[in-house]
């Protein structure tokens, strides 16, 4: 291979010359992606804003105090420690030019790439609603899940000590939006905690007090999956007190709560936010091609059209498929189109000039938990399963996609805990700020008052 | 006993007519009392900012990666969910007045007590220095532990990517102020975490760059133990690299560095402080005689002077003792304290007017640890113990007083895998904010930028 071909094989770091790939985003595709490359001709640098990957199908255990931050997020250089060519760095990625072949990052210079691999998933989308935007809570990334649990803990303290009735049932009202599997899992596993706390830690709040509201736009939860899992889901949230609301939108929000779209108002000091999701793209001008919904469309190779040497893979990204169907947001695509993208790679690196047949996005399955012994899996061939199988089924794919040991032994020993003692062991309200924060803030203010 | 005598005798929430005891802090003193008078006749409110309480001998094992900040926190409400008279409430304490026998709590109504324990602890004591207090990071609540461990790893990030040496070597030095128990234990933890990572997780960066700093206004470390025990301290932690000052004094900080007494000038971006507490005393006008030191005068028998029905226990007060030394700021004489005082209470209440015999303080020696294998103990009768055998007595001490089952577990789980697998797991850059913090503030602002 010559200079005039991989013009910033420069490897200054870690010798060699070799052709330079730049992975953005260590999430389930950026991640698959830099462990196929490792080890291989290429020297690569995986950039992501967190030191860590996180292991996102978690975070509502980190909210509801399950689990500890540390057991879903593990750490990039420990990954890649005993690699001799994949290099992380900690960066906020500003922009992408694909013409130049840079990418630029906030406080350091433009990094050129041979091979770009673009994985930077998505983001929260509140469909241009400003109140909901700035009032509810997420749960996309790790401060997300310890700021949750930091909330809705401190909306007990406060309505153990509240005299007056209405402002007393707001803060003991949880507005979970959207029905897909995040609202679904939050609301089982936010039901649960109260099961545990109400009437016992918190002596002067009974469990009838606390309302548990799942909004859901269509006609029935887990629209990714079969009507029936759907049904099932909504049947064990309801025997677990969780008040199922289908057909209804939030319209606004404010302070004082929510009013959905059939006109209810429903007074509330918490409003959790998982009914949608957008990329978080952040490729300048000259931009790519795009699908309405901002996803990049990238051939069926996960190439950027135009953009040489440029890939785009998982929730970022969309190829045109011939049956018109996006690939779903989710990680399995994410992770094979990482792979995929990894060999296409090693391919033009070797001068193989044969065309790699198209990506194809092996369907595994998808599942969800709804709590304590009820789970719904989704697997190949139109299988299903529920109840106590479908979260065996739920607990075991997590474990094992969970990234190292310790992570896996910390998790199983809490999930052990939680299901022989009936607790939820992580109840501290860990003040994000430095001094600790009073806790009247959620009393005195609106919901974001608590960042 | 009369409804003239208690006055506040109204346990409006938990039945009874009982006289109210207020204990304000639930750290080692208050939350003694508080067990010795769980199931005892008297209506127990006990006030914190945080709902858990802090095991912070660890917090310094927190700010080094080794525990998550769950493992020392243990939430205040389970320990007392099966109590029948003491409650827990999570309120910030704007004030005491002892003559009005009432708890300003921020956000509520005045909490009126029969009897008052004050039990809130001490705060970093920066002796009036602006600049420090501004520039440094402290050790003694949660949300610092964390923040410096966040502070340490972005450090390190921001290290592994700058290219001018000076910036580099200022990201790579570590200034730690105080050479006693905190400042040693911090200062063998954190060049523990640098062995592991350095050349390791980041390759570009070699353990002879890392500068740890251990800056102490003595002759030599650990005073408050014996000069055999302060030197041996002191010859294992420079066995393992950290470079100890002692007789040299921080004199002032800027974001560029610190400047030592005898005019050494450390360029350095971390400067942790550990030299220095004083009460965190919220009692207003009339205020209680003091020492000097700021810290509460009590009589023999822990009571206020002048304020019927006060006591003060732990670092916030000290007794007039016969032998004029004040009680040390520690664990033990906070804890036997707390168990004098509900006594004391539980002797009025029964109106048991022989006076109890005055408070003394049983040592049962002080300990250490420099890091892996050396710890130094002092024990009654003079006997010392340094090495691996002080490191064990400390390891069995400390799992003792650790609460709950389930946190003693997981330190133990945690300890066994640092020692034998040489790890630091919780290697996370978790940002205190919402979104997540740029790495770059480090090296564009001050530490506190950090925040």
């Amino acid at each position: 291979m010559t200079e005039g071909k991989f013009p910033h094989q420069r490897g200054e770091s870690h010798g060699g010359g070799r052709p330079r790939v730049v992975i953005v985003g260590a999430g389930f595709g950026g991640l698959a992606c830099a462990r196929k490359l490792d080890r291989q001709p290429v020297d690569v640098v995986l950039l992501d804003q967190d030191n860590y990957h996180l292991f996102t199908p978690l975070l509502y255990q980190v909210a509801t105090g399950l689990l500890n931050p540390a057991d879903i997020a593990y750490p990039l250089r420990a990954i890649f420690r005993h690699s001799p060519n994949v290099r992380f760095r900690q960066a906020t990625v500003a922009g992408v030019n694909l013409m130049a072949r840079t990418v630029q990052v906030r406080g350091g210079p433009d990094i050129p790439y041979d091979f770009l691999v673009l994985a930077t998933g998505s983001t929260d989308n509140y469909f241009g609603n400003q109140s909901i935007a700035q009032l509810s809570l997420g749960l996309k990334v790790l401060p997300h899940a310890t700021r949750l649990r930091n909330h809705v803990l401190t909306c007990l303290e406060r309505a153990d000590a509240e005299a007056d009735p209405a402002a007393r049932q707001a803060l003991l009202t949880f507005v979970v939006v959207g029905g897909g599997p995040t609202g679904v899992e939050y609301s089982g596993a936010l039901a649960e905690l109260m099961q545990i706390v109400a009437s016992k830690d918190y002596h002067e709040i009974s469990r009838s007090e606390i309302r548990i509201i799942l909004v859901e736009g269509s006609a029935r939860l887990l629209t990714a999956f079969s009507e029936h899992l759907g049904r099932y889901a909504q049947r064990v949230l309801e025997r677990r007190g969780v008040d199922v609301r289908t057909n209804a939108l939030v319209k606004t929000a404010d302070q004082q709560g929510v009013a959905l779209s059939d006109g209810t108002v429903i007074p509330s000091r918490t409003i959790i936010w998982s009914a949608g999701v957008r990329p978080n793209d952040p490729v300048g001008e000259p931009s790519p091609p795009r699908f309405r919904d901002r996803r990049i469309r990238v051939d069926a190779r996960l190439r950027i059209a135009g953009a040489a040497g440029a890939y785009a893979i998982g929730d970022v990204a969309s190829p045109e498929l011939g049956d018109q169907r996006e690939l779903p947001m989710l990680s399995p695509p994410a992770m094979q189109g990482g792979r995929y993208v990894a060999a296409a790679i090693l391919d033009a690196i070797r001068g193989d000039t044969r065309e790699r047949a198209a990506f194809h996005y092996l369907d595994k399955g998808t599942m969800a938990t709804i709590g304590r012994n009820a789970g719904v899996a989704h697997l190949p061939g139109g299988l299903e399963i529920t109840g106590f199988f479908g979260w065996l089924t739920w607990l075991f794919v997590h474990i094992y996609y969970l990234i190292g040991f310790r992570n896996r032994l910390s998790a199983l020993g809490s999930w052990a805990w939680d299901y022989l003692r009936h607790d939820r062991p992580i109840r501290i309200i860990l003040a994000t700020g430095v001094e600790p924060e009073p806790a009247a803030s959620v009393g005195s203010g609106s919901a974001r008052k608590m960042d």
